[in-house]
């Protein structure tokens, strides 16, 4: 077998085998295969696309190419949900102490923010002593005892990722289905998770812009579950618009608190529900969505998921009395405002300039390598929908100093849009994707 | 500027600029763009073509990456054939000293036998002695004094298509018209010829199998000469049979000088005629090309292109005394004979069959490394449209030993095809295309 022919039968258009790809995959992962001809590949693999079946032995070559996590003696069941990615959404921490409130086990297994999105491990280290490079054995202790458990990836998951991730960042090979399928799939299978459920966000800060094209990828992941025999469900939602009324790494602990206390935003809570609801579903223990949100809806009533929200802090090191204590006044001493420019309704306040933004302010990272500060953010008075007077306050924005203010401003100033007429209303959630 | 947004462009289907080319190219030869990417953009190149304004500034820029040859003081019109390579194709041998009796000067760089096709350096290092790795300055001298010179590319010519090659190689994109187009004329242009014709061969023994692939070649060569101001010709030519009697290397030589003094087979002079009245044409020299081509029939008839050859040949440090007393038994000493399997009509001798047998005989070579034998080869006594009985002498192979005509015969008979019907005439010169 050689690589330059496997290069050309997927140029060609030709569907490859499990073989093929693991001659190119594990000999690129062992450095027999040189990066030029990996992307090579990734290129034709932009313009042919894959299988479903292909892109299915894809993954479980690259889950295979390192460590995965052993759940075995713990009681299941394993349900995860993972989000392609957008500006305000902590969805992550609100959902995993529910569902695990419901006997559901969530190992999860987060990013941090890169570019104008978010990341989950970010938002838990600005809980003061929150660790997330947990060992596997600690992260089994805490996902037995709490339900769930918040770490980042370790290097020995998926190495093929990390190296294909690296090298298609530049190429210009990033935006093809089945390889962004691949990587985000051999990943939460090896965190150990039996079913899955994907927030597949389109709108202008979402990782897909184009609905259609965030729509191929979440049949692309269920397709390839089902081949792979792991239960998926996808739901599209809304990134038009930032997810609630915090964008910002302690801001977001704060707003997830807010929810677990049953006084979260309506937007953030009908995604939040939505995807849990899913989980549960999944998970067995609701016969369709409906009842499942139910039981969501109810178990938040409890006081539960809070409870399990704090223990997992302490889990994780940090202080459960500290993070209360510091709620609503952990912020950045460098603070400014934004205040309508004119009367009228909120049309639009643009996610990707707020995500562009927070990268300027400290919330998020250009590079892997920069810092991010905890007490960096912006909190929306105001937002979409809402009648607003001339010079009436829209938004607190605290920045890691006075230059990042600056910076960020005139974006935050562009992001804001107000109009004479009510804007239409939108649709959260906007579809479902089940394995046919 | 970035690789990567250039390699997006491109991908995008965008037409690159030529700053953006030269930053890609530019910064490959000198180290500072990783293979990684610019194998990534030859694929996106590969899918999205090129205009033909972009294939002219890669070609140009190509073309400055290295030295080009100074023919300044000498007289011209500097005119020069190219051939995309066949079995049996020594048309280059003919045409050079052919032109050079009419006043054209010929700076001929040529290639060696790679694959299934033959190289004209190899043919001419068969003449004892003979040298084709010519200094500039003598490269100058002999084309001056002869009127042609034949060298093979130094190092210092255009090494961007070296690098770039070879990375296309291993990377299964050789195959895009644009880039076959930009490596083959800066080549060209970089040897100080001011107008071009080119051989584009289609048929199983050509690089190009396919008419239409074939044709595509054709038109980006003359569109991209036209967008750089290069009068360019090209001429579609059958290479379905082995061209001439003879191949080999000695043996094209002598089948050279038979053509030279008359005695040439009638596909070989009608391709060689042909191709040279386009260099005639574009040297001004004739009115159209069929008044071309009675100047070269009349030129040939007159015995000076075979002095210039072997003038040459002497200027190339060969001995032509020693050439004209090796015609006809230098031979290697190691042969065997194809008969007839059945009576009737030649209806095909395969090129690519011949082609490849010669590799395994010495002719050509698998690796630009591989020596190659001047006394290998294959003589066709019989032709397609030849009645033949059963048990009748086809073909004399001669191989570099023993072990080499055991494995070539079964290629050799299998390329023979033997049937009742005479086949049909073949049009050897299918098509010219010149600039619209």
């Amino acid at each position: 077998m050689r690589a330059v022919d496997i290069i050309m039968n997927k140029r060609n258009g030709k569907e490859l085998s499990r073989d093929e790809l693991e001659f190119l995959i594990r000999g690129y992962v062992e450095g027999r295969i040189p990066d030029y001809q990996v992307s090579a590949w990734a290129m034709a693999v932009y313009f042919q696309g894959m299988t479903p079946r292909e892109t299915g032995a894809l993954t479980e070559i690259m889950l295979h190419s390192g460590k995965t996590i052993d759940l075995s003696g713990i009681e299941g069941p394993f349900v995860d949900k993972h989000s392609t990615g957008g500006v305000g959404d902590k969805t992550s921490l609100i959902l995993a102490p529910l569902v695990a409130s419901l006997g559901i086990k969530d190992p999860m297994m987060s990013g941090r923010a890169l570019g104008h999105t978010g990341g989950t491990l970010d938002k838990l280290e600005a809980i003061p002593g929150y660790r997330t490079n947990l060992s596997v054995e600690e992260f089994r202790r805490i996902l037995a005892t709490t339900g769930f458990a918040m770490t980042g990836q370790t290097s020995e998951i998926v190495p093929a990722d990390r190296l294909l991730y690296a090298l298609r960042d530049v190429t210009a090979t990033v935006e093809s289905i089945p390889l962004i399928t691949a990587s985000i799939l051999s990943k939460k299978v090896a965190e150990g998770a039996e079913a899955l459920v994907f927030d597949v966000k389109f709108g202008s800060g979402a990782f897909m812009k184009d609905f259609s094209q965030a729509e191929q990828l979440a049949r692309s992941l269920v397709e390839t579950g089902k081949a792979m025999g792991k239960p998926i469900i996808a739901l599209l939602t809304d990134m038009n618009e930032p997810l609630g009324t915090m964008v910002g790494n302690f801001l977001e602990v704060e707003e997830s608190l807010d929810c677990l206390e049953g006084k979260g935003p309506a937007d953030l809570m009908e995604v939040t529900l939505e995807l849990a609801a899913r989980m549960v579903l999944l998970a067995g223990k609701a016969p369709d969505a409906s009842t499942a949100r139910q039981l969501c809806e109810k178990a938040l009533a409890s006081g539960k998921p809070r409870e399990l929200f704090l223990k997992n802090v302490e889990a994780q090191g940090g202080k459960p009395e500290e993070l209360l204590r510091l709620r609503g006044t952990y912020r950045s001493p460098h603070w400014k405002e934004v205040r309508a420019p004119r009367s009228g309704y909120i049309t639009h306040i643009d996610a990707y300039d707020i995500g562009r933004a927070g990268v300027l302010l400290g919330v998020g990272r250009n590079t892997t390598s920069d810092p991010v500060s905890p007490t960096a953010g912006i909190q929306f008075h105001h937002r979409r929908g809402d009648k607003v007077q001339n010079g009436e306050l829209v938004m607190t924005v605290w920045g890691k100093d006075q230059g990042s203010l600056e910076e960020a401003l005139p974006l935050l100033e562009g992001a804001l849009h107000i109009e004479d007429a009510l804007p239409a209303p939108r649709n959260l959630v906007a579809k479902e994707i089940c394995a046919s």
